[in-house]
């Protein structure tokens, strides 16, 4: 058992966070053991119990702490302005698989809402998704200048629509490297990144020329 | 309060999930009344929890059901042999969206599993997801005659991220058509099928070309 350290309350709680984020990511909810957790870092469960009453409770400020982290990777993307904005929106497409790509289990676990997803999880979930959107919004408007994206539109429905897309194939792609007899099949990160920058720049089109259509009609 | 009629154990079934589906489908999980229900089917309320023991039972078998009818819905497409696989395909996700814009409410709270998704649930939705993502083969195997699809590929994972394109438009399309304000600015259905068949030739498109390429690197 490790040498039991004084730490304050943030530090803690911090380092208590960090476990668990490796922990929920690396195996099923259900086999995450409290005990392990307090024994790692080198405090009584007891303790553990009083940052987070529950197992449940430690989970979901998990989840909370990997949402924030998720997005911050992804707004890390140097802004270099001498970057084309395609290559920009990759870079982040880039952070984002590789941010999967580590907590695997952890992400496709949340988001197949297989622990049982409750109103505080899909907040998290809706609330990272709408900060996604708003990066997306800005990185896409160097892409299509003349976009004009309002609230429920087409453009605005297929852009919801791609982050579904990035979402489910990432969950496929873990699925696919964690079976060990998938693993040989199992794509790149480099090539998932370059379909869903390509499937982007195609519903977006798409989503354009389908509203102008409408607005020649009018 | 409508006459007692006399039903076999299987009609009363049959008539209690189309009623159900029908409250699930326009108003929360919630606000759906089990009074209302057994009034609707003229049987005690009592009655109604001998054929579902509780709210939740019954919620899954109208779940259930809605799943098997949107699955026929869209194999439903006449298999015409005549028509264009592309024009099949369209056809398809026209009746997908004509199942999701009947059943809005049920069906955006259910995949955002706002309900607290359990494993029963969690199953059908992915049972749903493998018939749907097997209609899908069989269709892209006429428009792309070389695809090789293997479990695990790029291509099954970009399909399957297609799926979820699919899922997560179709929320944010009934959520506008929900929204009294923003009513005016949502695309119709055959816009975003538009959009969404396009989306599935540049995702499958791209899928094949990446891994060519990545085959000829071997």
């Amino acid at each position: 058992m490790p040498r039991r350290v004084r730490l304050d309350v943030d530090e803690r709680r911090t380092q208590l966070v960090e476990l668990g984020i490796e922990e929920f990511g690396s195996r099923p909810y259900d086999e995450v053991s409290i005990d392990a957790i307090a024994q790692a870092a080198g405090i009584s469960k007891g303790l553990v119990y009083h940052y987070f009453p529950t197992k449940r409770a430690f989970y979901i400020a998990c989840i909370r702490e990997g949402a924030t982290r998720i997005v911050s990777s992804i707004e890390a993307v140097p802004d270099d302005s001498t970057a084309a904005p395609f290559d920009q929106l990759r870079a982040a497409i880039d952070r984002y698989l590789e941010y999967v790509r580590v907590h695997g289990v952890a992400f496709a676990t949340l988001m197949r809402s297989g622990v049982g997803a409750d109103k505080e999880i899909t907040e998290i979930i809706d609330e990272t998704r709408d900060v996604l959107l708003a990066l997306l919004r800005k990185g896409l408007g160097e892409l299509f200048p003349d976009a004009v994206e309002q609230k429920g539109s087409l453009l605005d429905i297929a852009m919801r629509g791609w982050i579904g897309l990035v979402e489910s194939s990432s969950i496929a792609w873990v699925d696919t490297t964690l079976a060990k007899d998938l693993k040989k099949v199992a794509p790149t990160a480099e090539q998932l990144r370059d379909t869903l920058s390509e499937a982007l720049i195609a519903i977006v089109a798409s989503a354009l020329k389908m509203s102008a259509k409408s607005r020649g009609k009018k």
